[in-house]
């Protein structure tokens, strides 16, 4: 029996803080100005060619510059950047984001965070409107990444991040 | 400066492993056989309607079988749930891998893990191909979930969970 469509909306958002999934910041370059959002909807999508899939709100700042640059790049956080990550999803203006962490200039001019865990730049190969989000598909250009495995988490709506050591083996 | 691309669809294999998701089991039913396998690709997309999406490869059991009845069920494992991921990623056939867990029949003949931390039933409601794998939104129409929030993670080619307590709180 389904549940009426309120109390589905409030269950799934339920189920879905259950959900953890690794912190990233999807950042582009567009008409002269830097854009950033906090995401935790970047999923592996094909090795060959390389590509991921990120979902993003359409009133979110990001949306507008990503269709129209056609370009962004996947900054993968590490545990200790929880205040890059509240930076990107809070109050402050586009430009003024990017003074959280140290932010280079990528290929096509889409900003990096330097010492983030992996930087993943894409240029856009196919999009899914659905809702209030959109589906984009991004073909991978450039990969750079740390050694270091610590990847800062979100779940049931607090940051959080694997035990130590980054690794910590099989599950028995 | 590009890599070249077999470096380059080694570099994204390695950088994804820093991006730890939660594993789930993605089944379904289709000719009165049910069919499922592990993915750590699903990720939220809207909440009204309530949507998610899940990418999977062409070549595994539930691919066809999903385009065909349009229906799914995401089964998120709690951390005591490797040995029932194992299964559904390994070599037993489709309808052996039922034979791990405790797997019940849910809307529309679904199969779905009782235990599970959140089961999410849903209709294909877009897909979108691309290289070897199709992207599935699908639409939420059924939602379980145990109050528990202990996800099995997966990071780095392992099996893994957050630290106990399920919930750390705030990284500072």
């Amino acid at each position: 029996m389904l549940a009426p469509r309120s109390d589905l909306n409030l269950e799934f958002r339920t189920a879905m803080r259950r959900l953890a999934a690794t912190v990233s910041v999807v950042s582009t370059f567009c008409g002269e100005r830097r854009y950033g959002i906090t995401v935790t909807s970047v999923t592996s999508l094909s090795i060959d060619p390389s590509s991921l899939v990120v979902c993003i709100n359409r009133n979110t700042s990001v949306h507008g510059p990503i269709v129209s640059s056609q370009r962004f790049c996947i900054s993968m956080l590490r545990e200790n950047q929880s205040a890059v990550a509240r930076t990107f999803s809070g109050g402050h203006n586009g430009a003024e984001r990017f003074t959280s962490g140290d932010w280079l200039d990528g290929p096509m001019c889409v900003p990096y965070l330097r010492d983030a865990q992996a930087n993943i730049f894409c240029c856009v190969e196919g999009s899914m409107p659905y809702a209030s989000h959109t589906v984009f598909i991004g073909r991978v250009i450039d990969v750079r990444f740390r050694e270091q495995i610590r990847p800062l988490l979100y779940c049931d709506g607090a940051y959080t991040a694997l035990p130590a050591p980054a690794r910590s083996g099989e599950q028995t």
